[in-house]
């Protein structure tokens, strides 16, 4: 079982590195976009097999350590392969 | 229309970062996990509202610039919402 993460800033947290693509894309030329954000992805091979519980376990490590709960959102994604 | 772009170090590669990360998670306790791996998400609000066309060109953004092609795989997927 395998536990997805995706953990961004809060909107309205300064994004200074977020900001630094945008302008290196259109730096390059690339135009037709409005809005860039820039976060983590943790991806975790999981030996349990209880949905639920695999979910509240990668939760639990989410608020206490994988994220900053006080700037940044969390999402947790369980996949079954 | 949204991007959202999913880079990880290709299998292989040294991997100092997810090392670290899965050797805190057993220290602060929690176990029930074989292997972690982390990279970087990048999410990208397009003008553009033609679904292959926007995937081509985040696809050419992360070949020139937002991924490592050497070391990294990258996979987008388009959001039409």
């Amino acid at each position: 079982m395998k536990a997805r993460v995706h953990i961004t800033l809060k909107p309205g947290v300064h994004d200074p590195q977020s900001k630094a693509i945008a302008s290196a894309l259109k730096g390059l030329g690339f135009g037709g976009f409005d809005d860039v954000r820039q976060g983590k992805y943790i991806e975790i091979d999981l030996a349990d097999s209880d949905r639920a519980s695999a979910e509240r376990i990668v939760k639990e490590m989410c608020a206490k350590f994988l994220a900053n709960p006080v700037i940044e959102n969390y999402r947790v994604d369980i996949d079954a392969t």
